[in-house]
């Protein structure tokens, strides 16, 4: 991570740092990557990593790669299933505070990390942010949701945008300003993410949505630029201020954070909010930089929430 | 336009002024930064423009403006609709070859231009095209439709691909390769668009889609990098060389150009496609790089077209 050019996320993971360690279970650990991943965030000490997953095979693969696993505890089961629920059990324990994806596929830990067994799921729906840190901007900018719900219905996007909310004060942001993105700024019968974003924006004013500025439909320029808010003559307490970025469904949420990933330098930190635990997705086109500040992301959300679980 | 960041749309405007001056009828330029726009590209010998609107308001702004019009005729009408039909009629006559948005509303033109009394419609469904030059990328990247068809269906959206490829072909490059983007790369009936890339790829397969190597659905990381692809497991003609992205909706290519411009300082292109001439859409927002760029791939749009029907 070059401390210049990403200075956002090298803050976020500095924060974390601060914050202490956080103990994490890391779910079905069995590829070389996937212990570098968790050793990596280990080494970064930001994570103690608690690996579950079948011992001999995951004890075989560090040798065979040359990774050290002396001093990191191994909960032994043989399959992914059984390692999702395990991971979930040591939740309960309050012996994992964070979960973290291993070589299993994201669609099989999220079946069992949110299933009704596993005990993890809140009132909230659950739903995944990413953190960009865009050489070109200065802030941070959230992205929700780009890779979990597919087709998300309003009542889902409300919990996108809570989740994200509070993703955003975790990592010290204290009054978020969410953008509802669509491609125009009024209304439209002929836009349907344009009428949502609108439907959102309402129950942000009647508190249905807590904690943030937020305002819809508008469009990425409108969010992104005062100066293309004032030129459109858009009043917005938005503009050029976002911390948030609601995007209207999953493909245009996808494209964006890939096109900053690819196009513009960026570091995406990810994470999967909405159950009693967060839970960081990594994949194998993740670079080293991605992964730990995704642990970085995790560790302040994991943090936040005890925080406020104390207080409430 | 910095001739080292943006030396990809510099070369779209040197090509575009090597084929000679394109009569481009601008149409109810009633606006200082309309008639500048129009003059610009006259300055830099793109087009040769016609300004179609009422004389007298016309004049006025420009000597208000300090605008030098001595030189330029003016074809005199009263009103936008007046405007945009005067303006296909001298497509007919064969005096504008390019049209191109003065200070009217995009709705208000596009319903001038693409009305049947216009008689500028063709087989093919109008759509529009957006050329990014990315500085942190090797090629121009085609995006469509961001602009013009809001929830574009399997038929249209074969119109909008066909034509891309014929646009990218207008700017030199012979065999476009088009990524379908979705956010996945298997098609999942939980994601239409990956169904509908799906059913586009089949469609090039066919013949329906000609002039290009169409693949997808593809997520964008795919399209964009080899790497990426090959990291995947992914084999595709595409990846790390697509020319043309077509997107699964109006959000996310209105959320993806933008994030370029603003973002990673990309230059975008913009024309309409499908009807006798291409229309130049500008935005108030826009640089005159930008204005210049779009001019430019107008021209080469519509000497394209020109020599595509001398030849048949």
């Amino acid at each position: 991570m070059s401390a210049r050019a990403h200075a956002k996320s090298w803050a976020l993971v500095e924060k974390a740092r601060a914050a202490g360690i956080t103990p994490t279970a890391v779910i079905y650990p069995c590829s070389e990557e996937a212990l570098k991943g968790a050793l990596g965030a280990a080494d970064a000490r930001l994570i103690a990593p608690l690996l579950v997953g079948p011992r001999v095979e995951i004890e075989c693969i560090a040798r065979e790669r040359g990774i050290d696993l002396s001093r990191i505890p191994i909960e032994d089961v043989a399959d992914p299933e059984q390692a999702a629920l395990r991971a979930a059990q040591l939740v309960h324990e309050g012996r994992a505070r964070v979960l973290m994806k291993g070589s299993l596929h994201t669609d099989e830990l999220m079946r069992g990390v949110a299933s009704r067994r596993a005990g993890l799921l809140t009132r909230r729906r659950v739903s995944h942010v990413f953190v960009m840190d865009v050489p070109t901007h200065s802030r941070l900018l959230f992205i929700a949701d780009a890779a979990v719900n597919v087709a998300p219905k309003l009542r889902v996007k409300r919990d996108i945008t809570q989740n994200a909310i509070e993703c955003a004060q975790a990592t010290g942001i204290q009054t978020p300003k969410v953008a509802l993105l669509s491609a125009i700024e009024t209304p439209s019968d002929a836009m349907p993410s344009s009428l949502e974003a609108a439907a959102l924006r309402d129950m942000a004013v009647r508190g249905e949505i807590v904690g943030g500025i937020v305002d819809g439909p508008l469009a990425f320029d409108n969010a992104i630029s005062a100066e293309a808010a004032r030129i459109k003559g858009l009043a917005t307490p938005v503009a050029g201020e976002v911390d948030i970025l609601i995007v209207p469904g999953i493909e245009a949420g996808n494209i964006l954070y890939k096109a900053l990933v690819y196009l513009s330098n960026a570091i995406a930190a990810g994470v999967v909010l909405g159950l009693k635990a967060p839970v960081v997705l990594t994949s194998r086109a993740d670079t080293e930089q991605s992964r730990i500040a995704s642990a970085a992301l995790a560790c302040l959300v994991a943090r936040a929430s005890r925080l406020s679980n104390r207080v409430g």
